[in-house]
Protein backbone atom coordinates (compact mmCIF):
# COMPACT_ATOMS: atom_id res chain seq x y z
CA UNK A 1 0.00 0.00 0.00
CA UNK A 2 1.58 3.65 -0.70
CA UNK A 3 2.41 6.18 2.02
CA UNK A 4 -0.28 8.16 0.51
CA UNK A 5 -3.30 5.41 0.37
CA UNK A 6 -1.81 4.56 3.83
CA UNK A 7 -2.43 8.34 5.19
CA UNK A 8 -5.86 8.31 3.71
CA UNK A 9 -6.86 5.55 5.51
CA UNK A 10 -5.46 6.81 8.58
CA UNK A 11 -7.72 9.79 7.93
CA UNK A 12 -10.66 7.95 7.60
CA UNK A 13 -9.93 5.52 10.33
CA UNK A 14 -9.87 8.97 12.81
CA UNK A 15 -12.71 10.75 11.05
CA UNK A 16 -14.75 7.60 11.97
CA UNK A 17 -13.84 7.22 15.23
CA UNK A 18 -14.21 10.83 15.79
CA UNK A 19 -17.88 10.97 14.65
CA UNK A 20 -18.48 7.59 16.58
CA UNK A 21 -16.61 9.11 19.59
CA UNK A 22 -19.08 12.22 19.27
CA UNK A 23 -22.03 9.97 19.05
CA UNK A 24 -21.31 8.88 22.47
CA UNK A 25 -20.57 11.97 24.62
CA UNK A 26 -23.04 14.06 23.25
CA UNK A 27 -26.51 13.28 25.20
CA UNK A 28 -29.00 11.01 23.37
CA UNK A 29 -31.55 12.47 21.31
CA UNK A 30 -34.35 10.86 23.45
CA UNK A 31 -32.80 12.49 26.41
CA UNK A 32 -34.90 15.62 27.49
CA UNK A 33 -34.74 18.20 26.69
CA UNK A 34 -34.95 16.50 23.10
CA UNK A 35 -35.20 19.04 21.04
CA UNK A 36 -32.07 20.87 22.45
CA UNK A 37 -29.67 17.13 22.11
CA UNK A 38 -31.20 16.86 18.83
CA UNK A 39 -29.68 20.12 17.42
CA UNK A 40 -26.43 19.96 19.45
CA UNK A 41 -25.92 16.16 17.41
CA UNK A 42 -27.64 17.87 14.16
CA UNK A 43 -24.82 20.54 14.65
CA UNK A 44 -21.63 18.34 16.05
CA UNK A 45 -22.53 14.80 13.29
CA UNK A 46 -22.27 13.99 10.24
CA UNK A 47 -19.87 16.33 8.46
CA UNK A 48 -16.97 18.25 8.74
CA UNK A 49 -13.47 17.39 8.01
CA UNK A 50 -12.30 16.95 11.48
CA UNK A 51 -9.28 18.97 11.20
CA UNK A 52 -8.90 19.61 14.55
CA UNK A 53 -9.02 15.95 15.90
CA UNK A 54 -6.74 14.30 13.33
CA UNK A 55 -4.09 17.22 14.16
CA UNK A 56 -4.97 16.42 17.93
CA UNK A 57 -4.72 11.88 16.87
CA UNK A 58 -1.57 12.96 14.82
CA UNK A 59 0.49 14.51 17.60
CA UNK A 60 -0.73 12.05 19.41
CA UNK A 61 0.82 9.68 18.12
CA UNK A 62 4.12 11.21 17.65
CA UNK A 63 3.90 11.74 21.77
CA UNK A 64 2.86 7.78 22.24
CA UNK A 65 -0.95 8.39 23.35
CA UNK A 66 -3.78 6.41 24.17
CA UNK A 67 -5.99 6.71 21.47
CA UNK A 68 -9.18 6.40 23.90
CA UNK A 69 -7.57 9.30 25.73
CA UNK A 70 -7.04 10.82 22.27
CA UNK A 71 -10.54 10.89 21.11
CA UNK A 72 -11.40 12.58 24.30
CA UNK A 73 -9.25 15.30 23.53
CA UNK A 74 -10.04 15.25 19.80
CA UNK A 75 -13.66 15.73 20.90
CA UNK A 76 -13.15 18.60 23.39
CA UNK A 77 -11.73 20.68 20.52
CA UNK A 78 -14.06 19.36 17.84
CA UNK A 79 -16.79 20.62 20.45
CA UNK A 80 -15.24 24.05 20.88
CA UNK A 81 -14.67 24.13 17.39
CA UNK A 82 -18.42 23.30 16.40
CA UNK A 83 -19.74 25.67 19.03
CA UNK A 84 -18.10 28.63 17.87
CA UNK A 85 -19.50 27.47 14.25
CA UNK A 86 -22.97 27.55 15.26
CA UNK A 87 -22.92 30.71 16.94
CA UNK A 88 -21.04 32.42 13.97
CA UNK A 89 -23.61 31.35 11.28
CA UNK A 90 -26.23 33.29 13.52
CA UNK A 91 -27.50 36.18 12.19
CA UNK A 92 -26.02 38.70 14.73
CA UNK A 93 -22.60 37.47 13.09
CA UNK A 94 -22.41 36.07 9.59
CA UNK A 95 -25.66 35.53 9.01
CA UNK A 96 -25.04 32.26 7.18
CA UNK A 97 -27.50 30.01 6.08
CA UNK A 98 -25.99 26.69 5.24
CA UNK A 99 -23.43 24.71 6.93
CA UNK A 100 -21.82 21.87 5.95
CA UNK A 101 -24.00 21.53 3.18
CA UNK A 102 -26.63 21.31 5.70
CA UNK A 103 -28.94 24.41 6.92
CA UNK A 104 -27.47 26.29 9.64
CA UNK A 105 -29.00 25.30 13.33
CA UNK A 106 -30.78 28.30 13.21
CA UNK A 107 -32.59 28.00 10.01
CA UNK A 108 -33.17 24.10 10.87
CA UNK A 109 -33.92 25.03 14.69
CA UNK A 110 -34.18 28.42 15.60
CA UNK A 111 -32.19 30.98 17.02
CA UNK A 112 -32.93 30.30 20.58
CA UNK A 113 -32.02 27.02 19.80
CA UNK A 114 -28.82 27.67 17.87
CA UNK A 115 -27.88 30.43 20.87
CA UNK A 116 -28.14 27.08 23.54
CA UNK A 117 -26.76 24.48 21.07
CA UNK A 118 -23.80 26.60 20.81
CA UNK A 119 -23.43 27.56 25.19
CA UNK A 120 -24.39 24.03 25.91
CA UNK A 121 -21.15 22.68 23.24
CA UNK A 122 -19.11 24.68 24.73
CA UNK A 123 -19.66 23.39 28.34
CA UNK A 124 -19.56 19.91 26.80
CA UNK A 125 -16.13 20.20 25.58
CA UNK A 126 -14.71 21.23 29.26
CA UNK A 127 -16.88 18.18 30.75
CA UNK A 128 -15.71 15.28 28.19
CA UNK A 129 -12.21 16.95 29.10
CA UNK A 130 -12.53 16.76 32.99
CA UNK A 131 -14.79 13.88 33.16
CA UNK A 132 -12.02 10.99 32.82
CA UNK A 133 -8.27 10.85 32.57
CA UNK A 134 -7.05 11.65 29.45
CA UNK A 135 -3.42 12.18 30.53
CA UNK A 136 -1.03 10.23 32.81
CA UNK A 137 -1.65 12.35 35.84
CA UNK A 138 -4.66 14.61 37.25
CA UNK A 139 -2.48 17.91 37.33
CA UNK A 140 -1.30 17.62 33.81
CA UNK A 141 -4.97 17.49 32.64
CA UNK A 142 -6.50 20.45 34.53
CA UNK A 143 -3.87 22.48 32.95
CA UNK A 144 -4.71 21.09 29.82
CA UNK A 145 -8.08 22.22 30.49
CA UNK A 146 -6.42 25.65 31.03
CA UNK A 147 -4.69 25.84 27.81
CA UNK A 148 -8.09 24.99 25.72
CA UNK A 149 -9.90 27.67 27.68
CA UNK A 150 -7.12 30.16 27.12
CA UNK A 151 -7.26 29.01 22.82
CA UNK A 152 -11.25 29.32 23.10
CA UNK A 153 -11.91 32.56 25.02
CA UNK A 154 -11.41 36.30 24.76
CA UNK A 155 -7.51 35.79 24.48
CA UNK A 156 -8.37 33.08 21.87
CA UNK A 157 -10.69 32.31 19.40
CA UNK A 158 -13.38 34.35 20.94
CA UNK A 159 -11.27 37.24 20.97
CA UNK A 160 -10.63 36.24 17.14
CA UNK A 161 -14.35 36.46 16.56
CA UNK A 162 -14.26 40.19 17.97
CA UNK A 163 -11.36 41.19 15.79
CA UNK A 164 -12.91 39.99 12.60
CA UNK A 165 -16.44 41.61 13.78
CA UNK A 166 -14.56 45.53 14.44
CA UNK A 167 -12.81 44.53 11.17
CA UNK A 168 -15.54 44.31 8.58
CA UNK A 169 -15.48 47.14 5.77
CA UNK A 170 -12.14 47.97 7.50
CA UNK A 171 -8.94 47.67 5.59
CA UNK A 172 -6.05 45.73 7.69
CA UNK A 173 -2.66 45.62 6.52
CA UNK A 174 -0.83 42.06 6.81
CA UNK A 175 -0.35 42.28 10.49
CA UNK A 176 -3.66 43.31 11.56
CA UNK A 177 -4.89 39.88 9.42
CA UNK A 178 -2.24 37.90 10.64
CA UNK A 179 -3.29 39.12 14.32
CA UNK A 180 -6.87 37.95 13.78
CA UNK A 181 -6.46 35.10 12.56
CA UNK A 182 -3.80 33.69 15.00
CA UNK A 183 -6.60 34.05 17.92
CA UNK A 184 -10.16 33.25 15.41
CA UNK A 185 -8.47 30.08 14.00
CA UNK A 186 -4.70 29.38 15.10
CA UNK A 187 -5.52 29.35 19.04
CA UNK A 188 -7.56 26.26 18.86
CA UNK A 189 -5.80 24.70 15.94
CA UNK A 190 -2.13 25.03 17.87
CA UNK A 191 -4.45 23.75 21.16
CA UNK A 192 -5.70 20.80 18.85
CA UNK A 193 -1.96 19.65 18.08
CA UNK A 194 -0.61 20.56 22.00
CA UNK A 195 -3.16 18.77 23.75
CA UNK A 196 -2.49 15.62 21.70
CA UNK A 197 0.72 15.75 22.51
CA UNK A 198 -0.12 16.09 26.01
CA UNK A 199 -2.21 13.13 26.10
CA UNK A 200 0.89 11.06 26.04
CA UNK A 201 3.94 10.87 27.58
CA UNK A 202 6.59 10.76 24.83
CA UNK A 203 8.24 14.07 23.92
CA UNK A 204 10.47 16.21 25.75
CA UNK A 205 10.29 19.97 26.03
CA UNK A 206 12.14 20.74 22.31
CA UNK A 207 9.59 18.41 20.74
CA UNK A 208 6.85 20.70 22.73
CA UNK A 209 8.42 23.90 21.50
CA UNK A 210 8.57 22.45 17.60
CA UNK A 211 5.04 21.32 18.10
CA UNK A 212 3.94 24.51 19.00
CA UNK A 213 5.58 26.59 16.35
CA UNK A 214 3.81 24.10 13.82
CA UNK A 215 0.85 24.47 15.67
CA UNK A 216 1.15 27.83 14.64
CA UNK A 217 2.33 27.71 11.46
CA UNK A 218 -0.42 25.17 10.25
CA UNK A 219 -2.92 28.10 11.94
CA UNK A 220 -2.03 30.35 9.47
CA UNK A 221 -1.31 28.14 6.74
CA UNK A 222 -5.23 26.76 7.25
CA UNK A 223 -6.78 30.17 7.10
CA UNK A 224 -4.74 31.63 4.31
CA UNK A 225 -6.30 28.20 2.27
CA UNK A 226 -9.44 28.55 3.51
CA UNK A 227 -9.57 32.13 2.20
CA UNK A 228 -8.30 31.01 -1.44
CA UNK A 229 -10.72 28.22 -1.02
CA UNK A 230 -13.52 31.08 -0.31
CA UNK A 231 -12.53 33.38 -3.32
CA UNK A 232 -12.28 30.35 -5.85
CA UNK A 233 -14.85 27.94 -4.95
CA UNK A 234 -18.20 27.66 -5.48
CA UNK A 235 -21.02 26.99 -3.19
CA UNK A 236 -21.81 23.45 -4.15
CA UNK A 237 -18.15 22.46 -3.51
CA UNK A 238 -17.66 24.18 -0.33
CA UNK A 239 -20.16 23.36 1.26
CA UNK A 240 -20.72 26.38 2.96
CA UNK A 241 -21.98 29.61 1.24
CA UNK A 242 -18.92 30.69 -1.36
CA UNK A 243 -17.62 34.40 -1.53
CA UNK A 244 -19.19 35.60 1.57
CA UNK A 245 -15.97 37.40 2.82
CA UNK A 246 -15.86 39.27 0.00
CA UNK A 247 -19.30 40.22 0.18
CA UNK A 248 -19.13 41.24 3.49
CA UNK A 249 -16.55 43.31 2.95
CA UNK A 250 -14.30 41.40 5.37
CA UNK A 251 -10.18 41.47 4.64
CA UNK A 252 -8.94 37.88 3.78
CA UNK A 253 -5.39 37.04 2.47
CA UNK A 254 -6.54 36.98 -1.23
CA UNK A 255 -8.24 40.30 -0.48
CA UNK A 256 -4.61 41.96 0.61
CA UNK A 257 -2.50 39.98 -1.03
CA UNK A 258 -4.25 38.51 -4.48
CA UNK A 259 -4.80 34.79 -5.58
CA UNK A 260 -1.23 33.93 -6.76
CA UNK A 261 0.52 35.56 -3.91
CA UNK A 262 -1.75 33.84 -1.36
CA UNK A 263 -1.05 30.62 -2.81
CA UNK A 264 2.73 31.39 -2.75
CA UNK A 265 2.43 32.64 0.68
CA UNK A 266 0.84 28.91 1.49
CA UNK A 267 3.53 27.10 0.19
CA UNK A 268 5.89 28.95 2.09
CA UNK A 269 4.05 28.00 5.21
CA UNK A 270 4.07 24.60 4.50
CA UNK A 271 7.51 24.47 3.43
CA UNK A 272 8.70 26.24 7.02
CA UNK A 273 6.43 23.36 8.65
CA UNK A 274 8.08 20.81 7.14
CA UNK A 275 11.35 22.17 8.27
CA UNK A 276 9.89 22.84 12.10
CA UNK A 277 9.04 18.77 11.98
CA UNK A 278 12.23 17.49 10.33
CA UNK A 279 14.36 16.79 13.40
CA UNK A 280 11.00 14.98 15.10
CA UNK A 281 11.55 12.38 12.67
CA UNK A 282 9.29 9.69 10.48
CA UNK A 283 6.78 9.59 13.28
CA UNK A 284 6.05 13.24 13.02
CA UNK A 285 4.64 11.75 9.30
CA UNK A 286 0.89 12.03 10.34
CA UNK A 287 1.57 15.68 11.39
CA UNK A 288 3.22 16.45 8.24
CA UNK A 289 0.80 14.35 6.13
CA UNK A 290 -1.86 16.86 7.72
CA UNK A 291 -0.07 19.80 6.84
CA UNK A 292 0.35 18.80 3.24
CA UNK A 293 -3.69 17.64 3.44
CA UNK A 294 -4.42 21.06 3.96
CA UNK A 295 -2.56 22.87 1.65
CA UNK A 296 -3.61 20.66 -1.24
CA UNK A 297 -7.46 21.26 -0.12
CA UNK A 298 -6.91 24.20 -2.81
CA UNK A 299 -4.67 23.45 -5.53
CA UNK B 1 -22.80 43.69 67.48
CA UNK B 2 -26.30 41.82 66.55
CA UNK B 3 -26.01 38.41 64.37
CA UNK B 4 -27.79 40.09 61.82
CA UNK B 5 -25.75 42.77 61.75
CA UNK B 6 -22.34 40.56 61.73
CA UNK B 7 -24.37 38.47 58.92
CA UNK B 8 -24.95 41.57 56.98
CA UNK B 9 -21.22 42.43 57.25
CA UNK B 10 -20.11 38.81 56.01
CA UNK B 11 -22.57 39.44 52.96
CA UNK B 12 -21.37 42.56 52.03
CA UNK B 13 -17.53 41.63 52.51
CA UNK B 14 -18.36 38.72 50.07
CA UNK B 15 -19.98 41.06 47.60
CA UNK B 16 -16.91 43.19 47.86
CA UNK B 17 -14.55 40.63 47.36
CA UNK B 18 -16.60 38.88 44.85
CA UNK B 19 -16.19 42.28 43.14
CA UNK B 20 -12.67 42.27 43.14
CA UNK B 21 -11.68 39.22 42.30
CA UNK B 22 -13.86 39.15 39.27
CA UNK B 23 -12.59 42.69 38.33
CA UNK B 24 -8.55 40.68 38.61
CA UNK B 25 -9.84 37.24 36.90
CA UNK B 26 -11.79 39.46 34.15
CA UNK B 27 -8.71 40.35 31.13
CA UNK B 28 -8.28 44.00 31.68
CA UNK B 29 -10.11 46.16 29.64
CA UNK B 30 -7.13 47.71 27.67
CA UNK B 31 -5.83 44.49 26.46
CA UNK B 32 -7.24 43.76 22.87
CA UNK B 33 -9.58 42.67 21.52
CA UNK B 34 -11.11 45.71 23.77
CA UNK B 35 -14.38 46.47 23.20
CA UNK B 36 -15.20 42.57 24.09
CA UNK B 37 -12.98 43.02 26.92
CA UNK B 38 -14.91 46.22 28.07
CA UNK B 39 -18.14 44.71 27.48
CA UNK B 40 -17.08 41.47 29.23
CA UNK B 41 -16.61 43.62 32.59
CA UNK B 42 -19.75 45.38 32.03
CA UNK B 43 -21.62 42.16 32.17
CA UNK B 44 -19.87 41.35 35.00
CA UNK B 45 -18.58 43.90 37.68
CA UNK B 46 -20.95 46.33 39.72
CA UNK B 47 -23.85 44.76 39.90
CA UNK B 48 -25.78 41.45 41.41
CA UNK B 49 -26.67 40.41 44.63
CA UNK B 50 -23.88 37.53 43.91
CA UNK B 51 -26.20 34.82 45.49
CA UNK B 52 -24.20 32.06 43.88
CA UNK B 53 -20.42 33.67 45.32
CA UNK B 54 -22.22 33.85 48.90
CA UNK B 55 -23.67 30.59 49.08
CA UNK B 56 -20.08 28.97 47.59
CA UNK B 57 -18.52 30.58 50.35
CA UNK B 58 -20.59 30.32 53.08
CA UNK B 59 -20.40 25.97 52.31
CA UNK B 60 -16.69 26.84 52.31
CA UNK B 61 -16.58 28.44 55.39
CA UNK B 62 -18.52 25.31 56.80
CA UNK B 63 -15.72 22.88 55.19
CA UNK B 64 -12.77 25.12 56.57
CA UNK B 65 -11.89 26.27 52.76
CA UNK B 66 -9.02 28.62 52.18
CA UNK B 67 -11.11 32.11 51.49
CA UNK B 68 -8.26 32.69 48.24
CA UNK B 69 -9.58 29.25 46.62
CA UNK B 70 -13.34 30.16 47.45
CA UNK B 71 -12.72 33.31 45.59
CA UNK B 72 -12.13 31.52 42.24
CA UNK B 73 -14.66 28.96 43.19
CA UNK B 74 -17.19 31.84 43.86
CA UNK B 75 -16.25 33.65 40.57
CA UNK B 76 -16.35 30.39 38.37
CA UNK B 77 -19.34 30.13 39.13
CA UNK B 78 -20.62 33.70 39.24
CA UNK B 79 -19.18 33.54 35.62
CA UNK B 80 -21.66 31.19 34.22
CA UNK B 81 -24.44 32.91 35.22
CA UNK B 82 -23.47 36.08 34.10
CA UNK B 83 -23.01 34.48 30.67
CA UNK B 84 -26.39 32.73 30.86
CA UNK B 85 -27.85 36.25 31.77
CA UNK B 86 -26.25 38.05 28.94
CA UNK B 87 -27.45 35.35 26.51
CA UNK B 88 -31.06 35.02 27.88
CA UNK B 89 -31.55 38.88 27.52
CA UNK B 90 -30.82 38.39 24.00
CA UNK B 91 -33.55 39.68 21.38
CA UNK B 92 -34.26 35.35 20.17
CA UNK B 93 -34.60 35.00 24.24
CA UNK B 94 -36.29 37.08 25.97
CA UNK B 95 -35.59 40.15 24.73
CA UNK B 96 -35.17 42.26 27.71
CA UNK B 97 -33.40 45.85 27.76
CA UNK B 98 -32.89 46.34 31.50
CA UNK B 99 -30.59 43.75 33.76
CA UNK B 100 -29.33 45.22 37.27
CA UNK B 101 -30.61 48.41 36.70
CA UNK B 102 -28.33 49.03 33.43
CA UNK B 103 -28.70 48.75 29.97
CA UNK B 104 -28.49 44.83 28.88
CA UNK B 105 -25.02 44.02 26.99
CA UNK B 106 -26.58 43.79 23.29
CA UNK B 107 -28.53 47.10 23.70
CA UNK B 108 -25.42 49.22 25.36
CA UNK B 109 -23.18 47.40 23.22
CA UNK B 110 -24.33 45.34 20.14
CA UNK B 111 -26.09 41.86 20.02
CA UNK B 112 -22.74 40.37 18.19
CA UNK B 113 -20.86 41.66 21.34
CA UNK B 114 -23.22 40.55 23.32
CA UNK B 115 -23.25 36.74 21.65
CA UNK B 116 -19.56 36.60 22.31
CA UNK B 117 -19.45 38.26 25.69
CA UNK B 118 -21.36 35.23 27.22
CA UNK B 119 -19.48 33.12 25.34
CA UNK B 120 -16.36 33.78 26.53
CA UNK B 121 -17.29 34.41 30.19
CA UNK B 122 -18.32 31.02 30.03
CA UNK B 123 -14.59 29.86 28.43
CA UNK B 124 -13.44 31.94 31.34
CA UNK B 125 -15.40 29.93 34.17
CA UNK B 126 -13.62 26.74 33.03
CA UNK B 127 -10.37 28.63 32.74
CA UNK B 128 -10.41 30.19 36.57
CA UNK B 129 -11.46 26.64 37.80
CA UNK B 130 -8.72 25.08 35.64
CA UNK B 131 -5.87 27.59 35.81
CA UNK B 132 -4.47 27.33 39.75
CA UNK B 133 -5.20 25.25 42.67
CA UNK B 134 -8.42 25.31 44.35
CA UNK B 135 -8.74 22.29 45.91
CA UNK B 136 -6.11 20.02 48.01
CA UNK B 137 -5.82 17.93 44.93
CA UNK B 138 -5.83 17.74 41.51
CA UNK B 139 -7.61 14.72 40.77
CA UNK B 140 -10.70 16.39 43.07
CA UNK B 141 -10.38 20.08 41.16
CA UNK B 142 -11.02 17.99 38.08
CA UNK B 143 -14.34 16.18 39.48
CA UNK B 144 -15.05 19.85 40.75
CA UNK B 145 -14.69 20.90 37.04
CA UNK B 146 -17.14 18.22 35.99
CA UNK B 147 -19.79 18.82 38.21
CA UNK B 148 -19.55 22.99 36.89
CA UNK B 149 -19.80 21.61 33.28
CA UNK B 150 -22.59 19.43 34.37
CA UNK B 151 -24.80 21.90 36.76
CA UNK B 152 -24.38 24.60 33.52
CA UNK B 153 -24.67 22.31 30.11
CA UNK B 154 -27.72 21.08 28.59
CA UNK B 155 -28.50 18.49 31.46
CA UNK B 156 -28.25 21.08 33.53
CA UNK B 157 -28.87 25.23 33.48
CA UNK B 158 -28.68 25.61 29.61
CA UNK B 159 -31.53 22.59 29.53
CA UNK B 160 -33.43 24.36 31.62
CA UNK B 161 -33.84 27.28 29.40
CA UNK B 162 -34.54 25.37 26.37
CA UNK B 163 -37.57 23.78 28.71
CA UNK B 164 -38.34 27.11 29.64
CA UNK B 165 -38.34 27.87 25.93
CA UNK B 166 -40.46 24.89 24.88
CA UNK B 167 -42.83 25.57 27.71
CA UNK B 168 -43.81 29.35 26.67
CA UNK B 169 -47.50 29.64 25.91
CA UNK B 170 -48.32 26.46 26.97
CA UNK B 171 -49.87 25.60 30.85
CA UNK B 172 -47.30 23.43 33.21
CA UNK B 173 -48.43 21.26 36.02
CA UNK B 174 -46.31 21.82 39.26
CA UNK B 175 -44.36 18.60 38.38
CA UNK B 176 -43.55 20.36 34.82
CA UNK B 177 -42.34 23.64 36.39
CA UNK B 178 -40.29 21.89 38.92
CA UNK B 179 -38.18 20.10 36.75
CA UNK B 180 -37.70 23.32 34.46
CA UNK B 181 -36.59 24.83 37.68
CA UNK B 182 -34.29 22.25 38.81
CA UNK B 183 -32.26 23.12 35.88
CA UNK B 184 -32.49 26.31 34.74
CA UNK B 185 -31.66 27.93 38.36
CA UNK B 186 -31.83 24.71 40.59
CA UNK B 187 -28.56 23.13 39.27
CA UNK B 188 -25.98 26.18 39.82
CA UNK B 189 -26.83 27.00 42.94
CA UNK B 190 -26.73 23.13 44.01
CA UNK B 191 -23.46 23.62 42.37
CA UNK B 192 -22.24 26.57 44.04
CA UNK B 193 -22.52 25.20 47.45
CA UNK B 194 -21.24 22.02 46.59
CA UNK B 195 -18.08 23.78 44.78
CA UNK B 196 -17.79 25.78 47.62
CA UNK B 197 -17.59 23.05 49.85
CA UNK B 198 -15.06 20.70 47.91
CA UNK B 199 -12.95 23.64 48.17
CA UNK B 200 -11.88 22.30 51.79
CA UNK B 201 -11.54 18.93 53.41
CA UNK B 202 -13.66 19.09 56.54
CA UNK B 203 -16.55 17.16 55.26
CA UNK B 204 -17.85 14.01 55.51
CA UNK B 205 -20.15 12.13 53.13
CA UNK B 206 -23.06 12.55 55.05
CA UNK B 207 -22.20 16.27 55.47
CA UNK B 208 -21.86 16.21 51.61
CA UNK B 209 -24.97 14.85 51.22
CA UNK B 210 -27.17 17.37 53.47
CA UNK B 211 -25.20 20.22 51.30
CA UNK B 212 -26.34 18.46 48.40
CA UNK B 213 -30.08 18.06 49.77
CA UNK B 214 -29.91 21.71 50.87
CA UNK B 215 -28.91 23.09 47.62
CA UNK B 216 -31.68 21.52 45.77
CA UNK B 217 -34.18 22.99 48.49
CA UNK B 218 -32.69 26.47 48.03
CA UNK B 219 -32.75 26.22 44.44
CA UNK B 220 -36.35 25.78 44.25
CA UNK B 221 -36.97 28.45 47.02
CA UNK B 222 -34.67 30.89 44.91
CA UNK B 223 -37.36 30.47 41.97
CA UNK B 224 -40.37 30.35 43.55
CA UNK B 225 -39.15 33.89 45.40
CA UNK B 226 -37.87 35.19 42.28
CA UNK B 227 -41.53 34.33 41.05
CA UNK B 228 -43.00 36.43 43.81
CA UNK B 229 -40.98 39.10 43.42
CA UNK B 230 -41.86 39.26 39.67
CA UNK B 231 -45.19 39.39 40.28
CA UNK B 232 -45.57 41.83 42.94
CA UNK B 233 -42.22 44.28 41.82
CA UNK B 234 -41.90 47.45 40.02
CA UNK B 235 -39.56 47.85 37.69
CA UNK B 236 -37.33 50.46 39.16
CA UNK B 237 -37.11 48.39 42.65
CA UNK B 238 -36.01 45.00 40.78
CA UNK B 239 -33.75 46.32 38.70
CA UNK B 240 -35.07 44.27 35.76
CA UNK B 241 -38.32 44.57 33.86
CA UNK B 242 -40.75 43.45 36.36
CA UNK B 243 -43.84 41.43 35.04
CA UNK B 244 -41.99 40.16 31.81
CA UNK B 245 -42.99 36.40 32.95
CA UNK B 246 -46.65 36.89 33.16
CA UNK B 247 -46.08 38.94 29.73
CA UNK B 248 -44.64 36.42 28.26
CA UNK B 249 -47.16 34.10 29.03
CA UNK B 250 -44.44 31.80 30.73
CA UNK B 251 -45.84 29.64 33.52
CA UNK B 252 -44.35 31.13 37.06
CA UNK B 253 -45.39 29.48 40.69
CA UNK B 254 -47.54 32.35 40.98
CA UNK B 255 -49.13 31.84 37.89
CA UNK B 256 -49.73 28.03 39.14
CA UNK B 257 -50.07 28.23 42.57
CA UNK B 258 -51.32 32.02 42.96
CA UNK B 259 -49.29 34.43 45.60
CA UNK B 260 -50.55 33.51 48.94
CA UNK B 261 -49.73 29.68 48.29
CA UNK B 262 -46.60 30.30 46.42
CA UNK B 263 -45.44 32.30 49.81
CA UNK B 264 -46.54 29.87 51.79
CA UNK B 265 -44.62 27.27 49.73
CA UNK B 266 -41.20 29.32 50.06
CA UNK B 267 -41.38 29.27 54.01
CA UNK B 268 -42.42 25.54 53.62
CA UNK B 269 -39.31 25.00 51.73
CA UNK B 270 -37.16 27.88 54.04
CA UNK B 271 -38.27 25.51 57.00
CA UNK B 272 -37.19 21.93 55.21
CA UNK B 273 -33.45 23.69 54.28
CA UNK B 274 -33.38 24.62 58.15
CA UNK B 275 -33.86 21.24 58.93
CA UNK B 276 -31.71 19.92 56.61
CA UNK B 277 -28.73 22.13 58.49
CA UNK B 278 -29.59 21.21 61.90
CA UNK B 279 -27.55 18.58 62.21
CA UNK B 280 -24.02 20.55 61.21
CA UNK B 281 -24.18 22.83 63.71
CA UNK B 282 -23.55 26.43 64.41
CA UNK B 283 -20.79 26.36 61.16
CA UNK B 284 -23.86 25.95 58.82
CA UNK B 285 -25.04 29.30 60.01
CA UNK B 286 -24.00 31.50 57.18
CA UNK B 287 -25.73 29.00 55.04
CA UNK B 288 -28.97 29.06 56.72
CA UNK B 289 -28.53 32.65 56.95
CA UNK B 290 -28.53 32.94 53.41
CA UNK B 291 -31.49 30.38 53.06
CA UNK B 292 -33.22 33.20 54.99
CA UNK B 293 -32.37 36.38 52.95
CA UNK B 294 -33.39 34.50 50.09
CA UNK B 295 -36.52 33.89 51.69
CA UNK B 296 -36.72 37.69 52.86
CA UNK B 297 -36.46 39.40 49.65
CA UNK B 298 -39.59 39.65 49.46
CA UNK B 299 -41.79 39.92 52.15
Amino acid sequence: MSATREFSRWMADIQQRTEHALGELLPPPIQEPRRLHEAMRYAALGGGKRVRPLLAHAAGHLAGADPARLDRVACAVELIHVYSLVHDDMPCMDDDVLRRGKPTVHVEYDEATALLVGDALQTLAFQVLADEPVATDAARQLSMLALLAGAAGSRGMAGGQAIDLAAVGRRLDRAELEFMHIHKTGALIRAAILLGAQAGDGLDSAAFERLDHFGKQVGLLFQVVDDILDAESDTATLGKTAGKDADHDKPTYVSLLGLEEARRYAEELLADARATLAPLGERAGLLLGLAEYITRRSF
